[in-house]
């Protein structure tokens, strides 16, 4: 059902499928200029992709589970070697490695696969939906809202429902470097929609809060701690103390709390800089700048009105 | 003098000369990666050269007093002409209409044009020592020093004599989108100094703060107003607020303080939309997402430790 409310690039099948003996996972670096897709034979083929960013946010998960049926159809002596290689594909994505071990062990116990990989997407479609419930009570008549990187399906599905009830919403969407995700995929998504929405550079947000243009600041979690911390692509931190300067409540939506780290457990990875000195093969920087990449920002809970969860908002 | 200490980008002859007849601007744009001149003949291709941003920041003006001093020698009647033209290339840089206006008032006084082109060099390079002796002061052992876009003269001599005073810094340069001017200028300069410095996207600074790695923040001022109000780059306002959060002083340089002008009086010019949908030419957004493009930040009193300034400390 929430299928039909979804951008495009957000519909299962857009994001990874199974066909042809493999799987196929739509290439998000090439969105939304080429339309591709990587054909997977295997689950070695599929962490290889996810290691080298063809799919990312919650597209991982999705690619994952279809070669964990492939794998239980044409070679069920190799599924723990495929859960291993899937789930060091992408450490930081805890949610993957804990739904594949999760599947792996209701197989154990007696369940048939194709039922399981197709109640972990139901039950995804699930959480999205009540999540997104929780998202678009928080979104007011008339309301500028900020957003950071892709938050992909629960943004989404908040902004469309708060949309179909008649707010009037406008979004902002820092185009979020080093990939432009932001520019790449959230506009896109959201113009596709018939959302109003501008593209704006990462340093900008505050200039619109101070505006006052923008009342609401809204994103994903690639972490959320039961303490209220949250990990989210680089800059929501910054945008988040511009937030609570002007008054502005930071709503974050997570899939799961992590219940069992704690901020000191949390390592930032930092990746190569050389995608700080080129954009799309286009050299932005001197090939001697240093440069540095860190992943992740970690928010205080001090600045967070709220983690928007399963069981409402913490 | 403060010529042997500047990186080459800023040297007199590097942003504009007089020769065959004409001025020759650098073209900033093209910088690092190419080092090419825009020869303009006369006032008006100097001021068209300056609506294109083939030159910014302190370089408008510098191409101006060149243009001024060529219009004397070879079309004396159309000086006044070439300020109004000049004057109107670019209105927010309100120093340059300011010293072109001085400039013809000392004219019709009676002083020799060629001399009074000399002094108002020799003047800036007066108010950029002056200053940076200031920021100098300003920065200790061990600082890492945030700035934003291409700081420019005040900013490089204040690294510049800290370094030469045994102090050891580094320098977190934002690459400032749209037009890159953090990955284009301000790193090459630094490096070709021989600092440390660290190429970053603008939405990373409130992660470097967070981590302890940034004690300074010091930026040019676009404007500054007698109140301590500071008019600068877009994402100026987002890092002075994240400064503010960590305790960390954020400090802009001012050649001069607008005088008649109060806070309301300032207009935020907005940009071109398509500046934001590529990069170097190459497309990063839809061509039909709608892009803001708003070019400056107005940064409130209270978030500015102090403006340098030739009188001291504001």
């Amino acid at each position: 059902m929430i299928e039909d409310l979804l951008p495009s690039f957000l519909r299962h099948s857009s994001i990874s499928r199974i066909a042809d003996g493999g799987v196929y996972i739509t290439d998000r670096r090439a969105l939304p200029f080429v339309r591709r897709e990587v054909f997977c034979p295997d689950a070695e083929a599929v962490a290889k992709a996810i290691r080298e960013m063809v799919t990312q946010g919650g597209g991982p998960l999705e690619a994952a589970l279809n070669v964990l049926l492939l794998t239980y159809r044409t070679a069920p002596g190799r599924l723990d070697e495929a859960v291993d290689m899937l789930s060091a594909s992408r450490p930081t994505n805890t949610t993957m490695k804990r739904e594949l071990e999760a599947a792996m062990e209701r197989f154990r116990n007696g369940e048939e696969m194709e039922g399981i990989v197709a109640s972990v997407f139901e039950r995804y479609d699930g959480i999205y939906d009540r999540l997104s419930d929780i998202g678009e009570s928080l979104i007011h008549d008339g309301d500028g809202i900020l957003t950071t990187c892709f938050p992909e399906h629960t943004f989404m599905l908040s902004v469309r429902k708060a949309m179909d009830r008649g707010k009037d919403v406008s979004v902002y969407v820092p185009e979020t470097r080093p990939y432009l995700q932001g520019a790449h995929l959230t506009e896109p998504c959201l113009r596709e929609m018939g959302v109003r929405c501008y593209l704006i550079t990462d340093g900008m947000p505050a200039h619109f809060m101070r505006e006052g243009r923008i009342h609401l600041y809204m994103t994903a979690a690639d972490l959320a701690l039961r303490d209220r911390t949250v990990v989210n692509k680089t800059g929501t931190l910054s945008n988040a103390i511009a937030a609570a300067r002007y008054g502005i409540p930071y709503y974050a939506f997570s899939v799961g709390i992590d219940e069992g780290r704690s901020r000191d457990d949390i390592v930032i990875e930092y990746r190569d800089g050389e995608s700080l000195r080129s954009i799309g093969g286009v050299r932005t920087a001197d090939e001697h700048a240093e440069a540095l990449y860190p992943c992740f920002d970690i928010i205080e809970s001090d600045l967070v009105a709220g983690i928007v969860t399963e069981g409402g908002i913490l």
